[in-house]
């Protein structure tokens, strides 16, 4: 099956328009229109090879929402025309001590991502949700409970609200804690909303001080600049939990010192280059710890999704036409989108 | 009340037989007259201002075993005769969250250290446990169970044990569980001894292979040479635990990469220019945690030196006398020792 694409031929090229093959669905598989598809910067690390071992012709894309137009004959739970999505993994063994628990994402074995993963599928990598129709295991298809004219604005939850829920959750972020989350971009705006949503009381930081009304309209209790050393003093020792978004190299010392005692800042994002090495003795007094966090199992995706149609919570998005994606990508290293590009698969 | 100490009078100068005043003993106060004392690398970084702040004249030690000589009018617990031992804290502000929770060694108002803490004490900060008695808040003295022939052995308990029983308690290390030991020194070998007993099973590390049979002997199932990848990368991903003892700068990606799924790299010293900055993406792929761990508070402390004398638990050390202290650091800085120094203050 032939269907409409977008993607690289190499590192170097633009993404542009392209056919790729869709596998008939297996007994096991869910055949889904995609409606709409986030633009996540990994889609940019990987179609671009900033990151290694990116396979040729790349089609990025893992923020995934559409309708089931086709199902397999053992596929239960999901049915014809039902609003479904796919986030950034659609296999994993099954077998290991992770996926027993639901955390395919940690899967010893090596998930398999929804772009560039090991596949039998032609061209023997998968291909990614920048298209108007994907094949997908159903154990890795997310029922959407949202209202049909939030579904654009659903697609980030598929990356940017599982990678931001799924720690929140884990550090029990919730009523009488006190939160941190840091930066406000396509994976912080989603943290201030979850951790607001949750009950805990969120406070914002970012280096801009235009960012602060904004901060508070999307849930922020308290916004901090965090250059400001008199701003960030005031909140020394006072946090439970911080999740930290900010990918580019930055002291993490600065946020360490401003967890309680048994606080964790955990980070989401990869550095380019590393951070500058965190004190240890930052660490030591006060028990504290540095950690990090990938995505989000199947069931908890569910979960988030659910948790998000339940309390009204989507992206804040920017839609675009699939022509517009190298402009888009252009304008997301500038951080100059409010928050998550989004592309309509129509207008491939 | 004069005593002897040994002790120096500026960073620059040697430990030398000094007399210092202790208080008499107020209504709360434990007299103890001091038998032995362990050495600790934080004498030596506090007695030469390797860390700031040093206070001179200055009397190091804060492994202190010895017996009651006097007691205050208001002391339970305690009375003349018993044996005793003073560790790393002599108070606290004893109304925070830390101390309501027994965790007076993270006291948010700021502990008072065994030396070169506040007092209103002549000279106006603590002096330590290189001395023939101190007087100490009865709720900073221990009780100690072990036979009196192992007394000098069970002084490094105060410090380099609690601060290794501690974390491997906070991090469940017990049966079923396999915990690294990383470094075979000081607080490596009390980390073997304790975690063996506690059930785990014990890998020790060290970049030595002449210290794999003794490694062995101290209770770990496994030795690891850390420089050779081979041997490590036969336990990656495989580790619930791993204490880290080693103060030089290290790399510790080489660590986290043997964790499981949400084990946790704990470091116990603080090196004195930075680790190389750890990988982010380690960290991420695998929820895995760096953290730190100080010392333990008072009542863990009671519970380490329970847990010792039941299971038979003291430190390997070698006795001497307090003129040798220079040669004893001197020594320790070439870790030419099996595993601790500890004075007998019958030599003042």
């Amino acid at each position: 099956m032939t269907t409409k694409a977008y993607g690289a031929h190499a590192a170097d090229q633009p993404v542009v328009a392209l056919d790729i093959e869709r596998r008939a669905p297996g007994p096991r598989d869910v055949q889904i229109d995609i409606a709409y598809c986030g633009i996540c910067h990994s889609d940019l690390h990987t179609v671009r090879s900033e990151w290694p071992g990116t396979l040729y012709p790349c089609v990025p894309g893992h923020e995934i929402v559409g309708h089931v137009s086709a199902v397999g004959g053992e596929v239960h739970g999901f049915k014809v025309g039902d609003t479904v999505g796919v986030g950034c993994l659609v296999g994993s063994c099954k077998h290991c001590a992770s996926c027993d628990e639901g955390l395919e994402q940690y899967c010893t074995n090596g998930f398999v991502g929804t772009y560039n993963g090991p596949t039998a599928d032609a061209p023997g990598h998968t291909l990614g949700g920048y298209s108007q129709q994907i094949v997908v295991d159903q154990d890795f298809v997310l029922h959407i409970r949202h209202p049909q004219e939030q579904l654009a604005a659903v697609a980030p939850l598929l990356c940017a609200g599982i990678t931001t829920y799924s720690p929140l959750r884990h550090w029990n972020a919730g009523p009488g804690k006190k939160v941190g989350i840091v930066g406000i971009g396509g994976l912080g705006h989603m943290g201030i909303k979850i951790a607001h949503a949750m009950g805990a009381h969120v406070v914002a930081f970012t280096t801009s001080e235009s960012k602060r009304a904004e901060a508070h309209k999307l849930g922020a209790d308290e916004v901090v600049i965090s250059k400001d050393p008199a701003q960030m003093q005031a909140h020394a020792g006072s946090f439970d939990f911080i999740l930290n978004t900010v990918a580019a190299p930055h002291v993490l010392d600065a946020f360490t010192a401003l967890l309680k005692r048994d606080g964790t800042l955990c980070l989401v994002g990869a550095p380019a280059s590393p951070h500058p090495s965190p004190s240890v003795m930052g660490l030591i007094f006060g028990r504290k710890a540095i950690a990090g966090s990938l995505i989000g199992g199947i069931a908890e995706t569910q979960e988030m999704l659910d948790f998000c149609a339940e309390h009204g919570i989507v992206s804040d998005i920017e839609m675009i036409d699939a022509q517009e994606i190298e402009t888009a990508y252009e304008r997301m290293l500038r951080s100059d989108v409010k928050y998550r590009f989004v592309i309509d698969t129509a207008s491939m």
